[in-house]
């Protein structure tokens, strides 16, 4: 097969392919498994029934069986583990590397959990297990403890050798760990510079000394800033007393990064799953998961109603009033929005760090003062010429720089205090903070338009 | 020095040490910087003065002083390079990959960018000049020319040979490619696998044929798809001849997702700098990046405002109109950006393709519905028992389903649309569709209220 063929099917066409050969020729069918790389299969997946699932993932090596698992939307996963029987879910979970087969554990049911452990060979479980133990969303969580290491005193000849014995275990091997007697990390090669080095000399020499690693309870999103930082392909995990237990590979801290950033995004936009949507789930399941935060919404804007509803003499004296009201909404609250953003995203990137917070506050006020000031005026205007009223014209930009400001002190307030008081972050959310300002600019508004337009 | 002890010190304390030394003692500093890894000095140049950035780049190795240019924002480094002179500056970007180079080039001023490329030694500068001609988001734009591949009739011990000659240039060879005479690429292995293979056995054994591949032309973001699909650490990039041009590398494929999630996460938060703010620039500047569109959403908050005038005497008929115009530009509005948010990552992460087009916008609407009738009936009791008019529930709840409907719709259609026609995809702003649902949503209030409330 030459490169690039593969790319020429279209995932759709082959899902129905799939679920046409599973049906009429089960001998095609493992003829065309077998040409189809485990990631692809996965992606064909949905378009088959659960029966031609099960059935797909009997006739295939464990091996390329626990890659297809693991591709698969979680949603997926619990009923085909049930079809396929416990005896065939541990042979696949076996041939997976450790920190993968903790993932997927990690989400079964507690008895099915312990069921299957019993049932893996005891080297795996104990691996299995040890790897649970740590939090999932820390570096104990996501690390492999499938990584090639040395002792100090071998030749590069001697060092070969030994990883051509422990090659087909390490996950990686790109990266060679130099450790001394206690298991503590002193250095490291590339297999790279063992390639190019003088046989006969120790590895000490080739060696890098000041290896940059991560403690084992360290947070999964700085494990990833640090590998981004660097450009590492792996990072190794260590424990208090420097004992090497592990390293976190690159192809995991992409997962990282695109889990942190849809977290981002959807706290952001206001979806009450914080890790997205399975594309996969029955709409009552969709709408379960964004009516609270909509509805609660409601409630906020029902708040703003109020306010409104309180100054409803201001309001009958002058229907106008209403007219601006969006504007007095809708500006703070876009204006948050915009700093909320800027801020979360400098957080994910590391571009801002927890112990900026005053410097960023500053910042964000500066800039609200001014992007404050050229709406207001804008507004002020407009409002001005349409209605002809100086004094409307005051209130309206008056309020509307105000609100601004606040918008955005609030938009990067929030974030930064919550990222540092660890809180649960959807309190960040997009919509919670402009239905915040929702109440807030209402205030002001007809406060200042009662005081400066009805007295 | 052990590991980790490079975290000890603080990204702020280090900048200030750095100033510090650089004024007193020039000696001490060229200690201090010796010990330092490239990625940790660029973190501390924000608290440098230019002169002080100058001259600690001319005492470091140019392949040292590349690592921290790349590291630096951009608008830092133009006045950098000019600090540092032409010669100093080709003899860093002599040392940075090719595409590194090519990528810092790419934002020079013309005539500054042809001066360089004339004193870059003749060999790298083909390279740059024929990574420049490629799209700076393409494959061919993001690619490395530095990669290992061998003439597929060579032996593995001919292989590991081969590879030790010329391991010094190749950015990353633990994927090794095979190619025949024509230099179309035919297979790959891992340097693993080479090195526990029979040294004797002719690599055209030991490689995988079918070998997953990119076109020059194809999508940074479709690479990277790719790339964190079969958990890749490089991709091979091909041209329509099946000729091996370069390869991709999982470093840079961090940087584009890290780039595409800023910016999906800026156009849906309406800041009109697709690729987030720098953190060292001055107030007016990111404020004249967030004015565009704050001033432009006002205006669209005018235009709601004038719904609500050509409504006008409905209002002063039925003042209590107003309570409830939060709720109807807020709710449509917060459901327009879930969508969106739903949408725009499953394209990002590749869960939604663009031939998915109808099937979404069918799952959406599905969605859509539901949380619209659940959200209006909340709305409508609600409004019956404040206000104790069951007319203005109706009213209430019937225009906020209806526009939820719409909102939903516009949410997954806009996107998916903008995508499909490869259109600038900053018109899918958050803000934007939610200032459009403000409109439309004011729009169907007053209508249903004048025609059900005030016959």
């Amino acid at each position: 097969m030459m490169p690039g063929d593969r790319s020429i099917e279209r995932k759709g066409d082959r899902g129905i392919l799939l679920g046409d050969l599973a049906k009429k020729s089960p001998e095609k069918l493992q003829e065309y498994l077998k040409k189809l790389h485990p990631s692809d299969l996965a992606e064909a997946f949905p378009a088959l029934n659960l029966a031609q699932r099960v059935k797909i993932l009997r006739s295939i090596e464990p091996e390329d069986a626990a890659r297809v698992i693991f591709d698969l939307d979680r949603e997926m996963v619990v009923p085909l583990l049930e079809g396929l029987g416990r005896q065939r879910t541990a042979k696949i979970l076996e041939g997976m590397p450790g920190d993968d087969a903790a993932d997927l554990l990690g989400e079964l049911p507690r008895g099915e959990k312990e069921k299957l452990l019993g049932i893996i060979a005891a080297a795996e479980a104990r691996e299995i297990r040890m790897l649970l133990a740590y939090g999932t969303e820390t570096a104990g969580g996501i690390m492999t403890t499938e990584y090639a290491a040395v002792q100090k005193d071998l030749t590069g000849r001697q060092a070969i050798q030994a990883l051509r014995e422990t090659a087909r275990e390490a996950e990686i091997i790109y990266y060679v760990y130099v450790v001394n007697q206690n298991n503590q990390l002193i250095g490291v090669f590339s297999l790279r510079e063992l390639i190019i080095a003088d046989p006969e000399a120790p590895v000490e020499l080739i060696m890098h000394t000041g290896v940059i690693s991560v403690n084992v309870r360290t947070d999964q999103e700085e494990v990833a800033r640090q590998v981004a930082k660097y450009d590492f392909l792996a990072i190794p995990v260590i424990n208090d007393d420097h004992e090497l237990l592990g390293i976190v590979t690159i192809d995991d801290i992409l997962d990282v990064i695109e889990e942190e950033a849809t977290e981002d995004i959807m706290r952001l936009s206001g979806n009450i799953d914080l890790e997205g949507e399975e594309y996969e789930v029955r709409t009552w399941r969709r709408a379960a998961k964004r009516l609270p935060w909509l509805v609660g919404l409601l409630f906020g804007g029902l708040m703003a109603g109020n306010v409104i509803n309180f100054f409803s003499g201001a309001l009958e004296t002058m229907t106008i009033l209403a007219f601006f009201i969006h504007i007095l909404a809708g500006g703070p609250g876009n204006a948050a929005t915009q700093s909320l953003a800027v801020v979360v995203r400098g957080l994910a990137t590391g571009e801002v760090g927890s112990e900026d917070v005053l410097k960023v506050i500053w910042r964000e006020t500066r800039v609200g003062v001014l992007i404050g000031l050229v709406s207001g005026v804008v507004m002020a205007v407009t409002a001005y010429i349409w209605q002809g009223i100086p004094l409307l014209g005051l209130v309206v930009g008056l309020s509307l720089a105000v609100s601004i400001v606040i918008a955005t002190l609030l938009g990067s307030f929030i974030p930064l205090i919550i990222h540092r008081l660890g809180i649960d972050p959807a309190l960040a959310s997009g919509p919670f903070i402009t239905t915040l300002m929702d109440i807030t600019s209402m205030l002001i508004y007809f406060s200042l338009a009662s005081s400066i337009l009805l007295r």
